[in-house]
């Protein structure tokens, strides 16, 4: 199990919980008035535990971590990474490897949020000179994501 | 090859695809303020030329069509279809289908169209009585959000 | 929850629980010398108990009968999916969505069982004159693929 | 464009275009008795083209490489990633990213070549101390899949 990695990772990288929190309340809250946020916050935990998921996680922010340091032997490809180029499409693959396993609604979501990027997710496509977070700001997203997924479902059963 | 076959169900289905050019024409029009109507229209016809595509297409339209004619067996089934359950997601499975082909790109694209639902697509989920678009309104973002992805891998190119 | 309705119209079309038991046993048992059937049929019973796989269930299987049934609109399209054209995907697109709520290992056993074809899915591919299995059998596949991987995981943990 | 980048690094890491051209025909070639090596080979230089392929390829072989000269920062996932945990599954999701583009067919043919393992696939797979295959090993099974179903659907047309 990874999970204390995981979110010791996010945190070393300037994501808290609160801040998926706060993504998937985005996404979630006009179509439920009274869930509660800590009920928010246990869906993001379960997600977290999930191994594909960690996976994803530990990937991304190793990528991004990498990156940043100069490490990559392509230094064109670097680049491309570093600038989180229109078309470098990988970021959002990996996101799609945890959205899968919430159906589709997580991916529609995604999708969503991609474009509208609410709260961490603006915060950390911020361009900032020798900082990378082109794989992180998916995996956020993507775990937002699912975790208005899971609830959508988890409400109607 | 299906090409004729698909347009004409489409048409049939109150779909043009002038109004599908509408749909790819909000997704890519702030990343290109020069491209005429008429190459969104080719890059449409370009992906409708694809025989996964076109599989796709037929393959909803039926199942729009036999649901409203009360064809199906299992009528609780039926029920969940024809009033477009939000928890019913075969329909996004068969646009990620098409969406899959044209990269990540199509993906996070169709997210956000389908939230947003401009043109023909808000105007498929209108609920009318004995109508079923279930399948048909993901099919046109699909190719919208397809097309998006085609136009912004060939500018760079 | 339409878990009683998937089991009832599998069997009507032939397909027992037990028949799928076989398939993942077949992809699970050269990992695992020990489970027991009753337990890898206990992993089937949860996949079927998922909302995402009632309704791809479901979908298939509506699909398949009605295409016997004569009922597509579109002659040549109807032909296409009667003698399972082994470029039409849109069966396995339908099989993917279930897969992919169950991680990459579903999608890989997934792949492989589809070239191998054990028992009931062999049985299922046996072309009979006036019968269209062309979705049943990749679902079967699926919900067999997505038990191998859950015990997979499941192991370890 | 990044193709002579990609084929660069590819043969740095001991697969030549051959190797692959190898696979691609074991898949292939029970449907196609008549196909010459060129054309097969033409079809994975068309593959290797294609920018989210390219983009897939880098990353995949910058994280191997990165991981075998014990550049990840948290030990125990570079262990996981360094022995190709059965439940690890980035690599396997970096490959769809690349089988999707080329439709359902490309997805089956990978999840039975991913069990097969012909030729280089099996050489990438042999456990050598310090050294790290465990993305690129997928992402050769990826193009030699997408190839055969890029073949499959050529002949027809």
């Amino acid at each position: 199990m990874l999970f204390n990695e995981c979110c010791e990772a996010l945190s070393k990288r300037g994501v808290e919980i609160d801040d998926i929190v706060e993504c998937a309340e985005f996404l979630h809250r006009p179509y439920d008035q009274i869930i509660a946020k800590e009920q928010i916050r246990a869906n993001i935990v379960e997600i977290l535990k999930k191994r594909e998921v960690q996976n994803a996680v530990l990937t991304a922010i190793e990528l991004d971590m990498l990156c940043e340091e100069g490490r990559f032997h392509n230094q064109k490809f670097a680049d491309i990474v570093m600038r989180d180029d229109g078309l470098y499409g990988v970021d959002e693959v990996l996101a799609y490897g945890i959205c899968n396993i919430y159906g589709s609604i997580a991916l529609t979501n995604f999708g969503y949020i991609d474009k509208i990027k609410p709260g961490i997710i603006k915060e950390l496509n911020r361009e900032r000179p020798g900082v990378c977070n082109t794989f992180l700001d998916d995996i956020v997203g993507a775990i937002a994501a699912s975790a208005a997924s899971r609830m959508a479902h988890g409400k109607e059963d």
